[in-house]
């Protein structure tokens, strides 16, 4: 079969592999119908020194069920499925409380730790089938696909962002990235009910989405003069709530900077640094707390699929082109040099 | 009037000062009845360098109105009060919502901001006194100033440790540090319904204390042996809520090693760093939450007070000595050596 392998930043490549098999009763085999490049694939592919790959990429996709272990019981073959980025059980005490990323059961977490699986790819071989998979009740040609696969990972990721920044109708908030992920945030912070929300982005096409998805105000300065903006926009002292989805320091620092006392900033743009400030001088003075970490967004999918079935919303306005696998290679590029916002990729 | 001043590291003195007196409409004039040693007054005893001295200390007392400003109306000549150790004028949008230490309208929020006032001397010139001040409805010869005083900061700010960590009856609690403030954590925690408390500490007179105000479990082990030990009394995964009342480095990396995936710490301690892991190794990954800060001890006050005027609570055990101000520069030291846990002053 055909997959995505990256073999050191710049250098992505489809390539033939073997075929993903059932390996354990707990797993199913699904032919991927639909997959996408993530925000976060850019950071591999920017950096990574040839010595950690090669490394099958892809943790976003829909599929249809090709097999499946002796004991998978709630998909069967022929069945649609949406797979989320992270792989859980579904029984441990974490995923009973909907923190899926931590399941315990799971011999990874996330795709990386499969190395020879990945979603930007023909097939893919899916552990705890039974815990991990969430049928759809649509066919694989149904024009909701984008908006659907969107449940893999970047609506759940904004949603979780929102959620974990505790957003409801008596917040403001602002949103830092107009990557898909900050554009979702969005979308997630108006479905929260909140009152006003700015968003930080300096890419015209995608913060008009931004406004779309409901964003009340939208601020293209950074640094200083984006936080002055922000504070001048809500009476001087920030907003309740910031949802940082960019993950660098200087993103992080724009946060500390807009966020009102006792507020909060809710991270979910991965990390670009160990260390930041979070003394006196930044959030212990004026009570600012944090929240965030990777979306268990198999948590959200039953919550959030419903308003995608009957037309509510439509997060999947940010893929802005689609490819096949070959096209993939592409992709990465037009992606990190943002000409595209999300590609998705038909295989 | 006498007060104590410190003029270095190690250099505290009573000495005689101009009389406090009514500056502004909105001030009252306090006589001191009951003050006491912080253990954040410990930090500039054990560092403060001469040139950013001398300065007045104290900012937790209970006196008796003495005189107010002519705008004041809640306080009368003759009422015994407590004051916070934050100040704040108690209408502005911060302190409607409880977050005093964020008021806007103060000249400084805190009594080092005041630096020709301080409660450990025989009067206090209050600013925003309506705000700030809260009568007590006992005479300052009362047994129960002791617990009283602890309304002023350390009772106020170990609940305040709970309320922002979200402790309930479903939560299992660590509590770092066994200081006056990580005790009250614990009788908090105890008050929120906790079903766990773990206490950890190493002085035994001090987690005996703890014991009597509800820890179920003292860890006397610190760094990786104690998160070992916390870990193992959690069946793994370490408890949902730290709360953590020291403020040093090991003291912050010690409670990411103890909260569970999930979980919140919530900071009390007055931070001795400005930088700290807040990443995917420490913070991130887990979806670890940080709380706390300053506490807006004001806005707790009518809330505990009741079960100290009715003995349901004595959190003024944590005064293990009783002083003059004469004795108030040994009782720095003696606090300093971990000698005394907490020393009550009448002046």
């Amino acid at each position: 079969m055909r997959a995505t392998v990256l073999h050191a930043a710049g250098d992505v490549r489809i390539e033939d592999v073997p075929d993903s098999v059932i390996k354990k009763p707990t797993d199913a085999l699904v032919r991927v119908t639909a997959s996408c490049i993530c925000g976060s694939d850019l950071w591999p592919y920017g950096s990574m020194s040839p010595a950690d790959g090669p490394t099958r990429m892809g943790h976003e996709f829909i599929g249809i069920v090709e097999d499946t272990g002796s004991s998978v019981t709630t998909v069967k073959k022929g069945d649609l499925v949406v797979a989320p980025f992270a792989i859980s059980d579904g029984t441990c005490e974490f995923c009973r409380e909907g923190l899926h990323t931590s399941c315990v059961h799971a011999q990874a977490n996330f795709w990386d730790g499969e190395p020879d699986e990945g979603g930007q790819a023909e097939a893919v071989r899916i552990p705890l089938a039974d815990g991990t998979l969430v049928k759809l009740p649509v066919a694989a040609d149904s024009a909701l696909m984008p908006s659907l696969l969107t449940l893999s990972d970047v609506f759940g990721t904004g949603y979780h962002a929102a959620v974990a920044g505790g957003v409801n109708e008596r917040t403001r908030v602002t949103v830092i990235g107009d990557g898909a992920v900050g554009l979702l945030a969005v979308l997630s912070a108006k479905r929260l009910g909140a009152e006003q929300i700015i968003l930080m982005g300096r890419h015209k096409a995608r913060t008009d989405l931004g406004r779309e998805f409901g964003a009340t105000d939208v601020v293209s300065a950074r640094g200083e003069e984006g936080i002055a903006q922000v504070r001048e926009l809500t009476g001087g002292h920030g907003t309740h709530v910031v949802l940082e989805a960019v993950g660098t320091m200087p993103a992080y620092e724009q946060a500390v900077g807009i966020v009102r006392p006792g507020g909060i900033i809710s991270r979910v743009g991965v990390p670009q640094y160990e260390e930041a400030p979070i003394g006196m001088e930044s959030l212990f003075r004026p009570n600012l707390r944090l929240a965030g970490g990777p979306a268990p967004v198999r948590a959200y999918i039953e919550e959030l699929m419903p308003d995608i079935l009957n037309g509510t919303i439509e997060p999947g306005k940010v893929f802005d082109v689609t490819t096949d696998l070959d096209g993939v290679p592409a992709g990465y590029q037009d992606m990190a040099d943002r000409k595209s916002l999300k590609v998705f990729i038909k295989p």
